[in-house]
């Protein structure tokens, strides 16, 4: 299920990267006289990583004028001291790209490799559970951020507002209430008959309630998971085939309690900050 | 030393953020048929914070057609349920801007929150050391973190490479190692008289070789603590105006004992990940 | 179900079209000497129409210098020679943004009013079958081309391949035909929990092979309205709560006739091409 | 005449419409688990079609990942069931690539046909008269037009407001009508000595007002035919070198009646809209 | 003929502008804790100049967040020590803005001030003959240097090379030479009949040629101003409705003497460089 | 020191250039019906020129489907006469990129040239002295004009606001004054530690009294040879370290004079301007 070995990121995309970092050239390089010197650039990973971002990164490269020599795709898990991806070009270039490339993969490695564990843990203790990350991830970051996500195994839950039905508390308050909502619930089915309608409650309650009225959907939000295990239950009763999602407070650390009550969907946000990935990239004169 | 209260993000960047989140509508609202109803969105802290962000987060709540009512300029420290942020509109226009301005709030306020952190943490081992934070923020958001760098009391360390000289180990791959840079080095001072020429070393031994072939600006590489003291002891004797920097695991945790060495500068990554703040939103009908 | 009353085009693409049309200045205009004088332009509906763009339309007068003074929104119902925009500015101005403006009210217009028509024959054929629109708009419109959907009172189907799941007879050229896909629908429902899975078939059989697979959704490609009826009832049988829909070769003309047939859904591209509305503008001297 | 056999969108703007409707990965693919398959995509004429968007379609699956096996050049007459287009990569690629290439290929196709058809109408009724295009393309998609009618074998007419003079009733209202404007010409025509001064009328005695005041142009608007026919006579007498044309409600259907008028130039819209050319697309798995 | 008071460049062109100059914040400001200060900064010119750019340096003040007091439009000559343009804002958003905006003004009043010189000195000597300016501009700048071309009262040459029809020797070359051109002259007239069909030549001989084919226009290239004299008299005996023009070697010294040769048009590209025009640019605190 | 032979502008940007002076075709070669021919384009020197954009040249040429054939890197000095770039293509391809290609080479090489001379003239009076230039290059063209610096042997001095110090009376319009300045000094330099503090002036008192005050660099605006000689000696009295520039006035005959003075930097805005280098383009059909 992992992405194709193409760039996630437009040429644009990597070319405002690179210009972010360097606007004009390297002046180091430059004041030093070495620019014109070949040499070749080699990243390794310094503990298991779930790597992502070569095809990046080595956009990066081409673009600032090295030549590819080695890349393993994004999604592959490798121990430490593997070297992925190796490229050779003047100092100017390597220099040019060096940081942009080493700080892509360290993110989305980072990404990749917390998502991982995350699916892991989840289907040990439910193989039926699947991990789906939210759309909290840093501002302007989406491609990477999804792409990464993939990478490590899981599927993004929404990709954005236009395309899903999932009632927040937010909404209900021009519903007047969840009350409201309910009576709206049969309409807003038939007006949008392809999509599940979802939403999300906060209590019991709340879930017996929208399950009566016909969601097709329920997302519980920060249900402890022991409340969480006897809602489960009690909807399924009303409606067997819903989908249930827990949000809310899914970590590496409850990722594996969340699944064991039931649920469908293990809606998580975690993955998506932390420590990115250690990953080593040394140069050599040629 | 706060940024001025601008959004730091073009509008075309504002807008593409939205794109990113609501290509074309917010189906749920669509579906409901509220989108007309007339409502107000809230922000509030729900922990300290130094809060970072409301600039764009404003613009992005006016793009989508909704009108401010209330703003607290990035930089400025609140305690929690503290409302800083607040907008008038159709259900329409805040269901679109709300998990983009959430998100763009919560993370720039988390890098502000913890460079402020760090900053008091330093100052309070070593009132003239300075935090300031490198160029490996997630890729594509370096305007946003510079931002809540400077909100937290910062300042980034180096721009980009076109500005600064700062010579690494993988320049002097080019150099024949250190022993040639040291060769280059009255050169490369007198090509770029403006610049402080600095170079990153991960020894004393390499500290004082370049420091006396005349480097303007030394950075340690992940020395511990009570070797950097005795470093900048040395190093300042043989070259008084120097200025000494250390980087590598500089942390919340590690700052006040780096700055406690004497080093004039601390560079630090760390501001860059970790939780996003936590901000609440509500919206009422009106 | 109408768009809120903003532009579905950002400012950049805003300023692109204009550019487009007038990337310095009109030159009839500037030789005749008359760009400074004072004017106002009118536009008004030529037969009944559901209009649409007035949003877009008003931004580019704004942006090239004019005044609104008067905005009817988008997806309201117009008889002949009804005013619903007007604007006042200097003659640069307003022969600046002319062509424009109504090259954008009468594109839109058009779509809407096809959509509206077909809304409404649908609805009085079978009002729970809803009208909704596929992604073959011409390329780079899409935008225009949902709100115009939206404004003629229908929703798009899909909104793009990476939020939906639709197998298509090309997917299958990779599964060994229907026969492999069906293998494979249990493993794909369960990736993939929180979506309908839909399949594209052309015959009954394949229809009650799919839907006895388990698919959450099939979509007939071209069948006859006659083989549909007797489709829909067959599958029906075998599961009640599948969604189907009618492709290929819906329109005007044959939309009734195909709701008839008791589907959920009515997939049509036909509103997205044909004559443009017929709309016209005045300009007098102030 | 053709258009030379590069795209006339660039590397971003087809970025731009494979994002577009596949912003991250097709899902359908992704689940199914069939991306890594290799295939082959084949796109074939279903009727007599001059062929156009081969170039932009290519560069279309190049950017998806797959690599061109055959093109023919847009402006090439086919007749049904001739593969034009073939190219092969993953499933993964030619998914992402498909309904972009078909969409681009089509609407182009459908433009390039008509207005074909129109140019040969012309031509056997008057083979000094040339058809040319209005800018009354669908917002947006102006190079793709232009070089849509390229491609079947006409030019466009005016390409914007800032290279051409063509004096509408709207320029008139700011000069006190078209008697002010005759006052006007002579300057006019001065000030901008390169270009042909050009003006729309509506009568016949209109546009003698006009030649006799200088016009090197005039556009006669949705004149009858047989009307139009005695105007041209009756200005050619008193401005032998002036350039006429004929606009408004120039079709398929009338072309060749206004062509026998003896005008210069046949101002259309016609081929921008109307159905697009029907296009298949198998793929194989290889 | 002056370009109406709008910026020629969108709102996404002036914030790269600023971006360039100042990618974050400007340093300096920050760093003397000045920026909240509210101050004043006023432009006046220091010769003679014809003003230009104002419109476009007021959006640069205003996207960097301050107000305008005072704008006199593009294209109003001034004598030296007349304030045209005063804003006010923080010391902040006065330094972001101060050397955009002068250079804007400086560069295009530049240009303003260099045509409006030449077109008063070739009215001087031939009322008849217009100045027009070609595509030789700085790459990058069309926009600006086409409205401070339009401010200093000419017009550019050609905008493009799809709108107008010039035949270079460059062309020539595929055509068997001048001898080839003036076979394919009449079909070429007849292909694009809206058009006034130009050749240049650098010699009478060739002019007679072409001339007497039947081209609408001749540019002449680097002819000596007496040898051009005797071809403008022997070219109109032949053609006495045909466009000359005048190109290479047309400056400030020499615009007179060619205007006197009775050519109607003077293709410069002198005004295009030169010293900018020298503005002073004041701030106070307030 | 020269730039890296790789354009230093990207895909788009050359893509825009394009656009700007062909947005859909070269009409000339269309009507003409040469364009499938195929040809060769060879640009030669005519004067003694230090070639700069040729990189750029050539993605232009291959974006308009040219292929190269020959390249001299930028920054190499030519005499004239010396062929330095060729490529071979349609004629369609050569009309295309032959204009902008020719642009961007001679303006480019104009500056590298005048950089060049300088750069000599500054070497002869005092090996010593770096020659700089501003940022006061023609507002959107900062890569190419750094790049032709670079090419010329020279750097930029700064390359914006946000990357060093340099205080102006437009500052210490909020500092009253150097006065006030002064006090603020210490601060400065503690708070920014890594980069030199500098100040303008433009008197020796003013000099001595920021040298005093502990300014790491000090520039002179506009101090005449003579008295510059003095205060350079004055100030190095005080502040032996300090880094001197001298700024205003310094162009390519007054460079020697002022490097005589023993300054550090010559801070010029003088290759900015001037006539473009002269280019010839030839054509030939293959």
């Amino acid at each position: 299920m992992h992405a194709a070995p193409i760039s996630c990121l437009s040429d644009v995309e990597i070319a405002h990267l690179i210009h972010e970092d360097v606007p004009y050239f390297d002046l180091t390089t430059t004041i030093l006289g070495i620019g014109a010197q070949p040499g070749r650039i080699t990243f390794a990973t310094r503990h298991d990583t779930v790597i992502c971002g070569t095809e990046e990164a080595a956009r990066v490269l081409e673009q600032c004028g090295a030549r590819m020599d080695h890349l393993i795709a994004s999604g592959t898990f490798l121990p430490p001291r593997e070297v992925f991806l190796e490229a050779t070009g003047t100092a100017h270039a390597l220099h040019r790209a060096w940081k942009v490339a080493v700080n892509l993969l360290e993110y989305t490695s980072g990404i990749a490799t917390r998502t991982h564990a995350m699916v892991v843990a989840a289907r040990q203790a439910n193989s039926a559970a699947a991990v789906v990350t939210t759309r909290k991830m840093f501002p302007g970051t989406r491609a990477l951020a999804i792409k990464a996500v993939q990478s490590g195994g899981a599927l993004p839950h929404r990709l954005g507002l236009s395309e899903t039905v999932l009632v927040f508390a937010q909404h209900c308050a021009f519903t007047a209430g969840l009350t409201g909502l309910v009576q709206h619930l049969a309409t807003a089915r038939q007006t949008c008959r392809e999509k599940r309608v979802g939403v999300e409650v906060e209590t019991i309650e709340d879930a017996l309630l929208v399950a009566q009225a016909g969601a097709d959907h329920i997302q519980f939000d920060k249900l402890p998971a022991a409340e969480l295990a006897a809602a489960v239950t009690a909807v399924r009763q009303v409606a067997p085939h819903i989908v249930l999602a827990a949000a809310g407070g899914i970590t590496l650390d409850t990722v594996a309690t969340y699944a064991a009550t039931g649920v469908d969907l293990l809606v998580t946000t975690a993955p998506y900050f932390g420590k990115p990935a250690d990953i080593g990239a040394t140069m050599i004169a040629l």
